[in-house]
C-alpha cells in the first residue's frame, strides 16, 4: 500500500474513504492538544508532596546556615548546588542556581553577551555586525525566539540521527567569525529525542571556532527524562573540553521544570570559571539571590540527587504508555506508505514526525478543524521548514486515551494531506 | 556643647574620654550589624503562615483556571496582578509579575533598552555614545550598580527634604539628550526616608526630556512600609503623567521583599501600554512565566490588598521600636554637637546621618573595628560621597537591645572622628 505507487484510481478511493473518516472524527466536536511538552496533571501530582515539606515549624536554614526567607544566597544554596552539579556532570564550584527557568537563563545569557564582552579583545554582540548563530533543525521554537530577538542571523545545520552534521558545523565555525554560538539540546534532543553521540560530543569538545567568543549553549533539558528500559547515555562535554583546553566553550543549562512544578521549578547554569567570571559579574547586579525557599523545598523533598533519580522513575512510569501509544499508532497507520518517517525516542518530550513533503502545514491545518492542536508546522526551524515535512508531536498532556484517539486523527490527516498532494 | 567652640584642650579631653569609651566597647569583641536593609527573623517569622497556606490537599488553579504548577501565565495569575495594581495605584491591565526581585525587574529592564530601542526613530541604548543616567543622593547603591554595570556616566542630583532638586532636573533632562533615565525611591526614599513632594511629583510628570526615551525608574520598594502612626502619602505618578501626556515616562516596581520572604517574595513592574509592549516583547522571549504557585501562596496568605496592609501593621509594631531607638540614641548623643545631622522618617529602611565632613570612612572603620558593620561610605553616591559625609543606618535586622549598643558606639565614633579631625 506504498502511497507511490497509487493509480489515479486507487488515490481517488483513497481520498475518499479518508474524508469519510476524517468528516467522523470533525463531527466528535474533540479538543485535543499535542501541542507543547507540557508535564500532565497526573505527572505535577507526583510533586505535591512539595507543598507539605517545608512547614511552619521547620527551620529554613540552609546547610550552611543561610536563612533562606532572607535575602542572600548569591549563587543558590550548596545543596541544590550539589544537586544540580550531578545532573550537569561538573564541580559544584560551577553551578549558579537561577530562578524558576533555565529558558530564562538562557536569554539572560544571550543578553550578557549582548552588552558585556566575553573577553578583553572581543567586541559586544550587539556591535557583531551580521552576527549569527547555529540551529540545528528540527530543533527548539524557544532557543531560535531568543537568538531571532537578539538580531542573530540564524544558520540551520542538519541534525543526523547521531546528533547535528558536525562537518557543516566544524567547516562554519572554522571559517566565519561572526559565528557566535550554538543552540543545542544533547540529550533527547528537541523534537527529535535523539541523543549525541559519543563522536559528536568529542567533536563539540574540539571545535575550533573563528570567533574566540563563540559558545555552545547545551541545554541539557532532558538529562534524567528517560521514558523507555534502554536510556541513552551522553558523554559528558565539560570533561571532554578540558581535554582540548576548551573549557570556556560550552555554557550548560537544566531545570526541574519537567521533574517538580513546572512553572515554579528552579534552574541552573554551569560553565567554566571564565564564562563564569562574566556571568557572575553581571549577576552581581541583577539579583542578591534568587529564590532559596524554593530551593530548600526541592532538596526536601527529593532529598539528594538519588531521591530525584527515583521521582524520575514515577514520571517515566507516566510517560512511557504515551510515548508507546504515540508510536504504535504511527506504526499501525502509517508504516509501509512512503509518506512518513518518525524517531523512536529513549526519553525527552516528544516524537518526531516527517510527513510527506510539502504537506506538514497542511496536516496541521487539518488536525486543528477536527480539534487536534498540534505545534505550528515549521516552528522547529528558526525560518520555517523549507520542505514543510517535519512536525513535532508531544504526547506528555494529554490522557492515554486522549492521545490514541488525537493519534488516529493524526494519521488520517497525514495520509490525506499526502494523498491531496499526489493527485 | 558645640565641637565647633571646642578650644584645643577641651577637645584634647574630649578626646582622650572618647578614646576611653571606644576601647571598653572594642574589648566586648561585639559584632552588630547595620549595614544592609534586611528585615529581622522576627518580622521573617510573620510570614512563617505562608508555608501552611498551600499545601498537597489544595488545587492549585488561578482564579482563570490556569493550573499554577504547570508552564504558562506569562504575566501573572490575575488575583496576584490585582494585589500589585493597588500597590501601585494602576490598573490591573497595566501590571506585568515578575521573579523574586524588583531590582532584578529594573536590571532587566535596562538590560533590554540596552538592545531594544524605545522606539523606531531611538536608538538602543548600548550604541548611545556618553549615555547619562541622573542618579538622587545620597541615593541606592543597587541602582547605581546597574546603571553602572551598562556603562552609564552617572551625574549625581543632590537629594532635598522633598524629593531630587527639581530644577536640576529639569534642567539637565531638557539640554542633554544623551540622558537617558532617572532613579527614584519616591516614597520613604533609600536611603533619606523622605517621601516626594506633590509638587516634586508634579514636576516628574510634567518633564520634557530632550530624549524622546527618557524614562524614570521609579522604585516604590517602600509602598506601604510605614514606621510611624504619622505615614507619608504620595501623589500617584501615573495619574500626573496623563495629565501631560507623559505616560510613557515612568516604570514603576515594588515587590513583596520587604513584605513576605525577602528572598523569596514576588516582584512586579507598572508601565503604561508603549513601554509594556517593548518590554513584553522581550518578556515573550525570556520567560514562559514566573513562579505562579509563589503568586498563588501570597494571594492565599495575605486574602488580598486589604489584608496585605494589615500584615504590614504587624512589620510596623516591629520596626517602629527599632527605628525610634537609633533616633533616640542620635538625639541624646550627638545633638547640639554640630558635627551631625540625620533624618526622621516615617517609613522605609534606613535612617541617613551626615557627619562631619571628611569623616564618614573614619566612622565606618572606627565602627568596624569595634564590631559594628555599616553600609562602606560613599556607598549612597556613584562615585563616593565627595564630602565624605553620608551614612546609611538600617535599623532593621538586629533587635532593640543590640541597636541600642550599636548606636552608642556609633555614636561615640562620629564623635571621636569629628574630634580627631578638629585637632
Amino acid at each position: 500500500m506504498d502511497y507511490m505507487k497509487f493509480t489515479g484510481d486507487t488515490l481517488a478511493n483513497e481520498i475518499s474513504s479518508l474524508v469519510k473518516s476524517y468528516e467522523g472524527y470533525k463531527a466528535m466536536g474533540l479538543s485535543l492538544n499535542m501541542a507543547r511538552g507540557k508535564p500532565s496533571p497526573e505527572q505535577l501530582d507526583l510533586s505535591m508532596g512539595m507543598l507539605d515539606c517545608l512547614t511552619s515549624k521547620d527551620v529554613l536554614n540552609a546547610s550552611d546556615g543561610t536563612d533562606c526567607r532572607n535575602y542572600g544566597g548569591f549563587d543558590g544554596i550548596p545543596e541544590c548546588k550539589e544537586i544540580f552539579a550531578k545532573l550537569l556532570g561538573v564541580e559544584t564550584d560551577d553551578v549558579f542556581v537561577g530562578g524558576n527557568s533555565s529558558l530564562n537563563m538562557m536569554f539572560d545569557t544571550i543578553s550578557t553577551f549582548m552588552t558585556s564582552p566575553l573577553y578583553e579583545d572581543t567586541e559586544p554582540w550587539l556591535n557583531v555586525q551580521n552576527r549569527k548563530f547555529l540551529c540545528p533543525v528540527p530543533g527548539y521554537d524557544r532557543h531560535f525566539g531568543i537568538t531571532g530577538y537578539f538580531g542573530f542571523k540564524m544558520i540551520p545545520v542538519p541534525m543526523n540521527e547521531d546528533g547535528p552534521d558536525m562537518n557543516i558545523v566544524e567547516r562554519l565555525v572554522a571559517e566565519d567569525d561572526t559565528i557566535k554560538g550554538i543552540w543545542c539540546v544533547p540529550k533527547y534532543s528537541n523534537p527529535t529525542g535523539i541523543t549525541y553521540s559519543d563522536d559528536v560530543v568529542r567533536r563539540f569538545a574540539a571545535l575550533r571556532p573563528a570567533a574566540k567568543d563563540f559558545r555552545i549553549m547545551w541545554d541539557n533539558a532532558y538529562c534524567v527524562h528517560d521514558v523507555t528500559d534502554t536510556p541513552d547515555n551522553l558523554l559528558n562535554l565539560m570533561d571532554e573540553c578540558k581535554k582540548y583546553g576548551n573549557e570556556d566553550l560550552p555554557i550548560m543549562f537544566c531545570s526541574t521544570s519537567k521533574i517538580s512544578f513546572s512553572g515554579s521549578g528552579v534552574a541552573a547554569l554551569a560553565t567554566d570559571k571564565h564564562n563564569m567570571k562574566v556571568l557572575r559579574g553581571k549577576y552581581n547586579y541583577q539579583t542578591i539571590g534568587y529564590d532559596k525557599v524554593n530551593m530548600l523545598r526541592h532538596v526536601k523533598f527529593f532529598g539528594g540527587y538519588e531521591g530525584l533519580l527515583d521521582h524520575m522513575k514515577k514520571h517515566k512510569a507516566i510517560l512511557k504508555p504515551k510515548f508507546e501509544t504515540v508510536l504504535s499508532k504511527l506504526e499501525s497507520e502509517l508504516s509501509g506508505l512512503g509518506i512518513a518517517s518518525w524517531t523512536r525516542p529513549n526519553g525527552g518530550y516528544f516524537v518526531s514526525v516527517n510527513v510527506y513533503n510539502g504537506t506538514a502545514k497542511r496536516v496541521v491545518e487539518l488536525c486543528k478543524n477536527a480539534g487536534v492542536t498540534l505545534t505550528n508546522a515549521g516552528a522547529t526551524f528558526p525560518y520555517g521548514d523549507p520542505d514543510d515535512s517535519n512536525i513535532r508531536i508531544a504526547p506528555s498532556f494529554p490522557s492515554v486515551e486522549e492521545l490514541s484517539l488525537a493519534m488516529d486523527i493524526f494519521c488520517v490527516c497525514v495520509r490525506l494531506a499526502a494523498a491531496e498532494r499526489l493527485v
